[in-house]
């Protein structure tokens, strides 16, 4: 077997421009052979371009993800009760989603054995805010992964250097080959991480919009239909729901702030659009894991789990099992803020047309709220509270935001994007969807 | 700037599938960086790759080509009086034009500074077959490379270290990349050597059938039409010929053997076929260096150059200076043969319908003709004397053709390939057309 056939397989040739599917064989002789030091780097671009412009078939990208998850060590969750459901999103502004949604899981009898990555960009990451938790260890061995979702049905963790090498060689290739934006390989980078951490059945969240890596439907719906129907060929059940990400979620952005809009979440008093957007991702791992037989009976056990008490109090349990202290928790909520502050006001009369997420989100990488390099610090009381979104009533003068930043000096650079954030309108605007759309298998 | 972003604008996006061109400072800034080491081989694979699927206009490959050339040193041609019109080939079997070609066309006034390349795999090589004749250098100086053209108005080299140092870079990386039969890389590679030699105006054969690289007239046309296409935004004056490559060229295929077959052309007494080829490149060069008006005076001219006896004069004086001896060559043509050889039959009664190039190529290398490697010796008097071909009647037992070989080792592989090689019809064969196409700026 030699590498150049199986990139030439790949690329075709004018009488099959569009190339053949590889094999197993084929794909683990480049990935392995590349994670081994043995295929050069100038081999594995070259797939990686020609994947980019002929695709791959669902099945090609099942090998590919099962030979990617095969590179690292897998999460054994033998020997605890399961059924394993777990979630992941693409990212967004203000996508504290995961955080209620994990216990509210769990507490109807679903485990949740959630691996989550960090903030990066103008998209926020699920790591540094539950870091902003004092305390909180996210860094979990896999002994005591296992032995937190035996106690409280989930636990939180980073991804660990021996989970899919593959995948970090991969990306960090193909984000110098512009070979990034490839819907097959979105695909297995995504799913071999996910199959990779043990769960029987997957959701995901494809956010589309301003604030998205995908920006348009159509991106999304090809994404989504590659994770579904790729989770399908390798045995796994995938529902994904394409959500609108053109608003930052909730009303809270930052890391310490989105803590607190998930235990407002938990006790049953969150905004409209993230209470919405975790029962729906709720209801769906709920049925998948075979807890309810029907979306809304999944729907009412989630209601259930957040009036009873029983979510939040895993949540709880979840904080000082992971080494942060509920009472501290409790305490600094609502009133734990960074002293560097200002009040963004209406400019005029009328109503919020939107307040776009991907500007509000890079105004959130100067406030230290995100980061630009894998390496930056951020600030866990940074962040905006949303008065007013699209669609509300404003005066001129009227409050629209508080925002808070790491220091004095980043707030005139955050003003300005936040400014040009908002966008107002004379007559109040229609609503906006926030689940464009279902794919299941 | 930035590599990847290069990349990426090549490739394009959904938006914008076909991707965009490149400036003269991008190409640059990818390529030259590459050869001064300082981008890396994993990006210029991908950017190679992306040139693959979305291809190049003419005036990008020109900057490409323009870029490769300055990587290196150029050929300065200054203070000797022009013409200078130069040819090539994508290589054949038994395609010795060039060696007859160079001392007409300078017999007409046009100089001719040729740089020649190596058999490799089943074609041959015009330096291979020069150095046939004892003593006959083609490593020349630039000094001696300028003063040869003075003196005869032709000469004969190999391509030097310091020749465009960029197309070996990048031709080694399309190698193992899966990126060779690109046709703007292909055209780049082709017309930087070219116009690195200080040549005015081109002739180039593209070869087209089982013993080219090119194996359909579409690929022989794409490349024919981007070779002038280019050359013209380069402002160099292009012609191509797409001329057939179905079955050896002339009666002899060898290295040696095809200085004899030269020799019988500038004698006037060649085979049809190489003749007709000579004579149409001939005049395309005369009046391309503006010494004859129309392609039909070009024709009278050389075939006055031939008549007249002066081509043939140039070439035994270009010997003599290359360091050959005319005596020694006329001494031994038509006896200096292997004697390791045997004579071919025909297994049966009927016409040749065909001899196949590629298969004879093949058996030419184990012949030791050509080589596989670029490090193997080829042997000086192996080849093959056809006594007949397309459309010839023939007897069983009749002799075909007379085969000669490096040593007693190779004529039974040798043999079998050529059996393959020789097909056989019932009826007389059309005769196939031996010029396909023109193509003119």
């Amino acid at each position: 077997m030699r590498a150049v056939d199986i990139i030439m397989k790949k690329r075709g040739n004018p009488g099959n421009p569009g190339g053949s599917e590889l094999s197993r064989q084929e794909i683990e002789f480049l990935v392995s052979g590349y994670v081994r030091g043995e295929i050069p780097e100038y081999q594995v671009s070259a797939w990686l371009m020609s994947v980019y412009f002929n695709g791959m078939s669902f099945e090609e990208t099942g090998l590919l993800t099962d030979v990617m998850l095969k590179s690292g060590s897998v999460i054994d969750l033998s020997g605890i009760q399961g059924p394993f459901v777990d979630k992941h999103s693409t990212g967004g502004v203000g996508d504290k989603i995961s955080l209620p949604l994990a216990p509210i899981v769990a507490a109807c009898g679903v485990k949740v054995p959630m691996m989550s990555g960090r903030a990066l960009g103008h998209t926020g990451g699920t790591l540094d805010k539950l870091e902003s938790i004092t305390g909180y260890r996210t860094a979990l061995s896999t002994q005591d992964f296992r032995s937190y979702i035996e106690k409280t049905g989930f636990a939180m963790t980073g991804q660990t250097a021996e989970i899919v090498p593959a995948d970090r060689l991969l990306y960090a290739l193909r984000d110098v080959t512009g070979t990034v934006e490839s819907v097959p390989l979105i695909t297995a980078s995504i799913l071999s991480k996910k199959v990779a951490e043990g769960a029987d059945a997957l959701v995901f969240d494809v956010k589309c919009g301003s604030g998205a890596f995908m920006k348009t439907r159509e991106d999304a719906e090809k994404l989504a239909k590659s994770l579904v129907g790729t989770g399908q060929a390798m045995g796994k059940r995938v529902v994904v729901l394409i959500t609108n990400m053109n608003e930052p979620l909730g009303r809270m952005v930052g890391n310490f702030l989105e803590i607190e809009e998930s235990m407002d979440i938990l006790e049953g008093k969150g905004p409209a659009d993230t209470t919405a957007l975790t029962n729906a991702f709720a209801a769906w791992m709920i049925v998948m894991g075979g807890k309810a037989a029907t979306f809304d009976e999944g729907l009412a056990l989630c209601t259930h789990a957040v009036r009873s008490g029983k979510a939040m109090e895993l949540f709880m349990e979840n904080v000082r099992l992971q080494g942060g202290n509920p009472e501290q928790l409790r305490a600094e909520r609502g009133v734990r803020r960074s002293p560097h502050h200002f009040t963004l006001t209406a400019a005029q009369d009328g109503w919020i047309d939107s307040i776009d997420a991907f500007t509000a989100g890079l105004a959130g990488v100067y406030l230290g709220v995100g980061r630009n390099r894998t390496d930056e610090a951020v600030c866990p009381e940074a962040g905006l509270i949303l008065h007013k979104k699209r669609g509300e009533r404003i005066s001129a003068g009227e409050p629209i935001m508080d925002v808070f930043g790491k220091n004095s000096g980043c707030l005139d650079s955050a003003r300005a994007l936040l400014e040009k954030a908002v966008r107002y309108t004379d007559r109040k605007p229609e609503e906006e969807t926030l689940i464009y759309a279902e794919i299941t298998d």
